[in-house]
Order: C-alpha cells, then sequence, then structure tokens
C-alpha cells in the first residue's frame, strides 16, 4: 500500500499516523518529491481500513498494491482447488454440467427432467425451490415442497442437487440439498455468507449483476474466512448499457478469476442472455475460455414453465447440446467430471 | 402489453394463445401487416408472465406498455405520500434531514453526535448497529449493543432513530428503532422485503447500486403488496464507469421517481460520491431537483471513524451545511418537516 | 411501431396525426382499452422519426416493432456476406487473422514483424500510422510515413494491409491500403463514414466503447447506404465498471451481430483487455462464439512498443497462438481464410 | 507515479529499468517488502508512457499519483478561468444560458426562436446546421444553408453563436461561428481537437457518452496544448443502464471538474435526459452544483421538430424556465452573464 500525503503535511500530524501504522507492525518506506511526498507500506496490510486513512486530513490519497482477499488468492495458494460432490469432481480439468428447470413445479416435471438431463451426461440437478422475483406478484416457487421433490428426484437418478437458498435461517431445511447456490442478488448479504461460512457444504456462489472482480471474491473469502473451503464461483453475466439482452455475459471473468483465485469457476449461459437460442454459443465460448463448468436451464416444456420459460432450453436441445459440450470438453484436454 | 407474432406464425398455436389470454379475462386487438403481425392486450396484464409469452414459439418479441408495479404507482394514487414518524413528516413540501454516523462506536460517540446534529437541525438519528462491509476483516459493527446505544440516544435527545436491518430474524431486536433501513446490497433480498410488508414500522429502502428505476419501485412493491404503506424511497448512488468516485449520484432518479411514484425521495450524499467535500454540491443539487429529505453521514472524528471515515462531515461542517441547506428549503417553498 | 396515446388524448389532435401517417403510407390499427389506446403501424416505419412523434403531445410513448437497419439487416439479406480481399476471404465459414503492430515505427520493425506473422499464418498485415492517443503528449504515429512503410511491407510480403484512417480528408492518402479501419472513437464520426460509403474498399469498422449492437449496425448502414457493401464488423471491449481491466470483451455481440446482420464479424482481443496474458482466452472464446476473425497486436520487442506494449504478444507468442487457432478454426469446421 | 516490481525481478532487468528512467530525469526511492517491491518515481512523469512500461516483463503493475493533463489542470492554474465572447462572460460567477433549436430549419424558424429566446434573457444562439445522426435516414441538417441563416439570426438579433462543426475540413466555415461546439461522439476526434487548438475561437467540447472525467479533461488538454486558451466543458448526459432515459445526466461531474479544473463548465440539459418534463429539474439541480452556465433546446413547434423534438421546450416554457433560472442564479449570488 502507498500513501500519498497532501503537499505541506504538518509534521506533528505525520508523525502521529507514521507512529499509528509502526504499531500495527508496517514497515514504512519514504519518497520525498518536490509536488509529492509518498509512504511505501509494508507489512499485511490487508486489515488496514483504507476510509479510515483517507479520512486523515494530512493523506491525499492510497494506492492499494495488494489484494485485500487472502483465503481465495491464487498467490497464497498456487494449486486449484477442486470441490468433490458425491463423486462428482469441479475444477482443475475436471469439467461439469449442472442443469434442470429454473422452477420446481411438480414431482413429474422434475423426474423427467432429471432422467433426461442425467442421461444426456449431466452430473447435477438443479431446480429452484425458493425464487427470487423482481415482482411480489410472479411465482415464487413450491418452497419447502419444493425442497421435498428436488429430494425425491436425487433418490430416484441419484443426481445430487443444487438448489438456492434466500436467507441464513433456511438453512435447516437445506440438509439434503448438496450444493448451496447463493443467487446474485445474494452476493453480498453478508448474514447468509457467514452462516454458510460455518457449515460445509459446497456453495456456488453467483456474481452480482454489477459487481466487480474483487467484489466477487471478497464474497467468497466471507465463506472460505469462515471456515468451509468449498466454493464454487459462477459468472452469470453483468449489467451492462446493452438493451437486446437481459444481461451479458463477462467472459473476461473467466480468466480474471483463474488468475487471482484457485476456485473453481462455472458460467451460467441461460441466465446471461435470457434467451435460450444464446446458450448454445456461449457455452462454446465458456469452455473455450476455460470455465470448468456449466449450469443450464432444461424445461420438459419451456412455453409453459412457470418462470424463465424463454431462456430454457428442452430436453431434446439439452441433448443434443451436450453431445457439443463433451466432445469441447475434449478437445480442451479436460475430463468430463 | 402488444405481443409480436412471428411471420407465418402456425393458426392452431396462435389460436390456442388468444384462448389462454382471453380465459383470462384480457381483451385483444388484432393488428396485421404484411411482416408482422400484433396483438394489442387491453385488461389487467400486469400478472402476465412476460418471460412465459415469450418462451411461446410463435411469439417474436413482446412490448410492455403499462408498469408492472401498482401499490407504488402515482397513476393510481395520485397524491403524494407523507411519512410520518414521532411528529415528523417526510413528503409533499415537508422536508426531512436525518444524519449521524454512518456505525455507532460508543455511547459517549453517538450521543455527541445525536445533540449536535439536533441543535443543527437534523430531524432523526442515523447510525449502523450492523454493518454490511465488503471485506470480513473490516468492523462488522456493536450489533445488538449499537442497537441499544442507539435506544439511548434517542432517549437523551428525542430523535426517532433509523438503522440498517441485515435480515429478516432480527425483526424483533428492531421494535425501539422508528424507521427501518434496507441497504443497497439487500434491495432484492425478498425474504427481508416481504417481512417487512408485514410490520407497519416506516421502511427507508436504498435503491441498489445497478437497479432500474422500474426495479427500484417493485422492491418498494413488495413492502407496500405486503400490507405496510410506509416506504420511503433513497438514492444512493449507481455504478457507472468513473473511477474517480465510489458511486454516482443518479440526480434524474428524483424527477422520475416522483413522477411514477406517490413516495417520497430522500437522497444519501455521504455514500454516493464516497468523499466528505462532494457532500456540499450534491445536497444542494438533491434539493433543486426536489427530492423530499437527506441522509448524511456526520461524525464527531471522521478521521478515526471505524467505517466510512472519508465521506463523513464533522460536526463543525455539518452545523454549517444545515443552515445552507434552511436557506435552500425555504427558496423551494417546502418545510423542515 | 405502435403509438401508445395519452388518456383522454384530444380527438382533433388525434385525426390530425392519423390523417399525418397516412399520407406517409402508413396503416393504422386502432386497439382502444380502458386505460390506454393503441396504434398499431403498418408500413414502411423505418424513416419515421420517433422523437417527432413523441414530441406530440397526446402521444405517451412509442414502441418499435421493426429494426431502423436494412441494408445491414440479415431479415432482408438472410445470406452471409463475405468480403474478398487480394484473394483472402472473411466471412461464411472463411476465418482470417490479421496481425501486427500497434503502430508503425521504422521500416525494419514492420517487415520484421510482417514476415514473421506471414511465417504464423496471419493473412493480413495491420500497423497503425496515425494513431488516435488519449494524451497529446503521446506519440501520435508516424503518420504519411508511416502508410509508405506499410505499402513497403505489402511489397516485401504480399500481405495486403489494414490501417487506421482519422478523418475523411485522408481518404487520398489510403490508396494503397487495402482495408481501412475506422477506430472506436470514430464509430460515430458520420463525415467519415459517409465518405468511406462512397469508396469501393473494404472498410474494418470498430464497435464504440459505448455502443448498442443497434447503433453498431447503424454505423454500418450509413457505410452500406452510401454504396459500399464491404463492410467489416469488429467488437473490440465494451466499457464497464470493472477496474481490472481496460475494456470488457463483449462476447454476445457476436451471436447478436450475426443473428441481426449478414456482415463478417471479428473480434480484437489485443485492445478487448490490455494485456497480453488475455489474449489467448480471449481468442478462443470468439472463435468458439462464431466469429469470422481475430486481429491481434504482435510486437517484434513489447517492452520498447511506442504504444500499446503491454497488450502486444511477441513474435513467438504469436507463433504458438497461431497453431491452437489453427486446430480451433478446424474444430469449428471453417478454413482459414 | 510507483512502479510495482514482479517478485523475484531478474537484476539486470532491473537495473536496466532504474538506467533508463534515470536517464529521462526521473529519481526513483525504493521500497523493499517481503512479498512487493516498490519504485516510487519522482519528477516529470506525465511524458511516461504507462503501457510501454507494464510490457516490460519484470513490472507487476503501475499506480499513477499525479493527473497527466496539465493545461487544464487546476492545480497548475488555481484561478478560474473567464471565457469571454462578445461582451458575454461564462465563468467564475458569470453564468449564460445558450438556447435555440436543435437544427437550423428555416430563417423564419430561427429568427422567431432567437429573438424570444433573448427576449427571456439567453446570452447565445444555439443551432445546428450540420447534425450527428444514429441513422443515416434522419435529417441530416441544412449544412452550409444552415450556418448562412445562423449568421442572418446573429445580425438580427445580436446574439453570438454556438454551433457544432463535425470536420476540421469545414473550419473555413465556420468563421462566423462565435463558439464552436464539439459533440459528444466527436470528443476524441482528435483531428479535430488538434485544429481547434490551432485557431482561437471558443470551444464548447461536450463529454463523450461514457468518456471518463480524466479523457474528457485529456480531450481539452489537445485544444489548450495547441495554444487555444477558450475551452467550455459541457457536461449532457452519460450512458447508463437506466431503459427509462435516454442519458443520464452526471451532476457529480460539476464539482469534479470544476475541482480537477479551472475550465467553466455548463450542463446540457435536453440531451441529458432526452425529454423536455426533465428540462427544469435538471437545469435547477445544475445551477445548484455549481455549473456555469445551461445550453437548452427550445424550439417554436416542437412537435414539428426536424430533429429531437420530444426533448425541446416550447418558447413560453423557456421563458417561464428562465424567470426561475434568474432566481436561482441570483441566490447563488452570480450575475448572468
Amino acid at each position: 500500500m502507498v500513501i500519498i500525503l497532501k503537499q505541506n503535511a504538518d509534521t506533528a500530524k505525520k508523525n502521529a499516523l507514521i507512529e499509528n501504522l509502526t504499531s500495527l507492525g508496517i514497515v514504512i518506506h519514504h519518497s520525498q518529491g518536490t509536488h509529492t511526498t509518498l509512504m511505501g507500506l509494508v507489512g499485511d496490510t490487508s486489515r488496514l481500513d483504507i476510509n479510515l486513512l483517507l479520512a486523515n486530513d494530512i493523506v491525499e490519497d492510497i494506492r492499494r498494491i495488494s489484494e485485500p482477499y487472502k483465503a481465495a488468492n491464487r498467490r497464497f495458494h498456487p494449486d486449484d482447488t477442486i470441490i468433490s460432490v458425491a463423486g462428482r469432481k469441479i475444477g482443475e480439468g475436471f469439467f461439469s454440467v449442472i442443469a434442470g428447470p429454473c422452477s420446481v413445479e411438480s414431482e413429474e416435471q422434475l423426474t423427467t427432467i432429471a432422467e433426461s438431463v442425467k442421461k444426456s451426461g449431466a452430473k447435477f440437478l438443479r431446480g429452484g425451490a425458493f425464487k427470487p422475483r423482481t415482482s411480489p406478484y410472479s411465482f415464487q416457487g413450491l418452497e419447502n415442497e419444493g425442497l421435498r421433490l428436488l429430494s425425491l428426484a436425487k433418490k430416484a437418478t441419484g443426481l445430487p442437487i443444487v438448489t438456492e437458498i434466500m436467507s441464513e435461517s433456511q438453512l435447516d431445511d437445506f440438509d439434503d440439498v448438496d450444493v448451496i447456490q447463493v443467487g446474485a442478488r445474494n452476493m453480498q448479504n453478508f448474514r447468509l455468507l457467514k452462516a454458510l461460512g460455518q457449515c460445509k457444504k459446497p456453495v456456488l456462489l453467483k456474481r452480482g449483476l454489477s459487481s466487480t472482480i474483487e467484489e466477487f471474491l471478497m464474497s467468497a473469502e466471507y465463506i472460505l474466512a469462515g471456515g468451509n473451503p468449498n466454493v464454487i464461483l459462477c459468472e452469470r453475466g453483468i449489467r451492462t448499457f446493452e438493451p437486446m439482452i437481459r444481461n451479458n455475459l463477462d467472459i473476461s471473468a473467466v480468466p480474471l478469476l483463474k488468475k487471482h483465485s484457485h476456485l473453481p469457476v462455472i458460467i451460467d449461459p441461460s441466465h446471461a442472455a435470457g434467451m435460450s437460442w444464446m446458450v448454445e454459443p456461449l457455452s462454446k465460448a465458456a469452455i473455450a475460455a476455460g470455465a470448468d463448468g456449466l449450469i443450464i436451464e432444461v424445461h420438459n416444456d419451456p412455453k409453459n414453465a412457470l418462470c424463465d420459460g424463454n431462456q430454457s432450453l428442452n430436453m431434446t436441445e439439452f441433448d443434443r447440446l451436450m453431445g457439443d459440450i463433451c466432445a469441447r470438453v475434449a478437445f480442451e484436454k479436460k475430463i468430463m467430471g
């Protein structure tokens, strides 16, 4: 961290600042120019509060050098993390596809889809029991009944289940869930992140619509710092100015996250654009860019889906896509996890 | 709502769609062109699921005509809503200033600030007991002890208190809180919004960093639809590409929200830019643009604040600013509420 | 196009509007609801001025149904356009790589790079003679001397050259240039676009940093409408809120542009992120998403490049990347154009 | 400027870098930590090319301390610049209103509007002769005939004229123009900026839709560095994710530009939102935030305007608004310039 002092900074205040930083174990290197005075800080600056330092009236500006995340940082954990769930693996050469309906609607719907996506090669079943909807008048999910149906589908097919949690108060109901999903709108629901840090279940953490890469990794850090090392990062589109699409898949997030973190990264091409015909090109791009997996919405009857029908593939389309995905994963010299 | 059908849409499917819409009480007006066929939908289309309609393979596109929010919509509630709290009023000519520290740090800090801002003319005391922080290593607030200190300050000064809730599971602890704040990162925490719809306390709802005006009003709609009419909208800066400032105050949000909704609108100039020197110009702009109030961070010792010190005014700066604010509110022919 | 009238619109004004539209050959279908009156417009609405209609005080809003671009629109030109330059092809199964330095620095530099990239498989030589630089104090290019060096390199290697024009007044100097590049900052320099519509040379049109897909196609439309059918679209990153990267490659632009237009689409992975290590993953993603080509910065000595060194590959890195690109193009069943 | 070196940077390369920087007159302060090595650069770093430095493979990252603009920088020119045009003043307590139609349509239209806005208190007449339009099929302006009509209106009313230039090749035709406007889409048309730096006429430079504050000031720097000190900065809305408005007025730009530069700052509330009803609240906000002027679209018959009718005020609305503006300018203790 580098502190830039104001011109003609008061010496007493400057000494107080230096003393304060030194007392925290920080070593300071001074650099005096005609117009600017710099202090280079060496030591564990990750716990220094930049805002507090900026509020000091002799400080002009701060430049941070090192990242504020530690547990999620590849610099300190050079090897890829592999997440294992019921014999499936995600990360470091293992590629996984998670598929299923946007929301759980009925036992028949869910098992039909579950069996179909399993046959096509999906390794996890997704399905929303609790649905975060922009409108209070839209279908909000089957709630606990939806969780029950997911368990039945799991028993019937052997597919581990991935489903979204809305609040830390629901954790007890998620006992039979294999991977707990945190939705984009909850990426900075810090109470929820802390609670998930206390449990050991794998967490699929979706990136917020306008979260920076660093904020995303800081949310993962909440879970990791709590003691749960099993975090899967999921990019699902960011908000841009483009009116043609719902969200905009941030393909750069894949190499950036892989460079700065050791955690596995998967892509959600269904939510990214919000249109089923774009799932295929975005899935291809994700695999080529280095993603460790995909989470794809599949429905037995998209036009009668209770939510997000226009972004879901039907089962035949998914089956055809999976053929292509497998060929591409092999081309990348990865193994279907 | 207007549905644009695909060229050469299958007649049987078209009839099924028409039948389905008609059964929901919708009247359809047809408009047949050489290249496009339109269906104009008349009736209560607010509960139709656009995604469901888009998934129908004879549908090319949908154009919505009317807004999906009803309770928050000025079209159906032409008069301004005034929120009354302990004799204070916000909205329709009543302008209120809420002031206090970013986070509650100690009894002495809080009462010092509370007495000072009261003397300067603030009508509400703000202060965070639970702090949503990007980093798990930053100060997270005094939590329930913070709530206790807020109650003490309220007793000492008579100022009603405004503080942020993090989860619906905390509601019982917020009994003595006068206005419950929902932070920007929780604007779409729908479980929390639903729970707040069940209580009658005024809610100060902050806009998410990248929420559209419509999404913001839909979140208010969650609370209103639940039965709680007391919602104050708060614009606090949106995320743009500008690196010089933390967030970017969306001044257009004031006239847009006032036009489309009857709810009072206040501005948070402290978080909007993240720099204390910008609080003054942004406050002035907010008043001129038609805002119903301001929420301003004030600290007795900004450079030692435990969070967000560099965006807080000290008590002298706030006092001077309040003099200016009063003159401007009078210029706008409004009354300090 | 659908016009939504205000409630209680004045009948005389409404009739005047109807008469005016009818006189333009537009057929109107009316749809009367309790709260809204719609007029569905059928006919050639592409020349109607939406702003003019919106200014009419009985008009509440307008929803456009069809796209305002015609010549660039796949709806009217279903077949892919192939651009041919000196025996090379771009589009419809032909994939081309354009490579070379950010700016032309010297004859030796340029021929060294040109021979190297040709050997590696590039089909075009790029190089800036006129450089658009944010700072007036940065190197602005060798200007006409740069054009002369490009011609020499073309003669030496046989590679057609691609270089950027800054103003329509330079067109005469671009006689020996094979593909004229319009930079992102000039995407809406309409004088330049009109002038390029008058010549027949292929134009490589880069997307503006915050241009929508529709605006991008409208800029192509300027050139096409002028009579020049040879336009190559180039996505080179958009501006988002992410501070880690210079621009953000909009991978969705590839399928969106291919769906809505028949023009070839290439990707510039070098400018998209501004970091050389990201050229590889972004190139892979571009090929997988369906791009028709890549334009890549290659330098013989990146750390001494006069501009954009940190986004350039050196010649060895480019050669290695080309091996991978060829394998991927073959996987996509395309031919190196 | 601070250079952060990679861990285990090669000593020979490091020495070469140090030697290179020293030869440019830069003094280097070293700061060695366990994980990071910093070099603090002191001297005139404004001409160092950051990209060149970043391309050096021992450099991890660069943090710039001082701004790259000099002539536009308040740090080096603490006093406000006042632009004087035909006896009018803009800047440092002088507030000016520029008004007129989006585009010049006829002699009668222009003189009608010119006389009306003059009577209402406008000090400059605006009007477009050359119109940058997204669509090649929209009205492109009367071109040179428009310039002639502007001259006639100037003669008739005495109002100095402000009109937009599209290319440096037009400069000769702009002899009688008092203030040359550079449109948002041309903010980084560097050939045009350089040509304007050679003439002495005042330039009204509009900010690009997605330009950062620094890029905006760098474009002003092009003109100033060329020798023309008469630059007026104009904020006219930035591109955000909000679909309700065409652009989003960046009110923070006013205090930020005033802090970092000495140049006058005006606001265009007409283009900012694209809706005439928002001109009033945005104008009020602009004055309160510290702007030095406004540029407002006024039309004698907005609903028949040839462009941008729905954002133009009619003459009565403008007259009423001017009454309010005068009162507010007086409240700010400024003088109508």
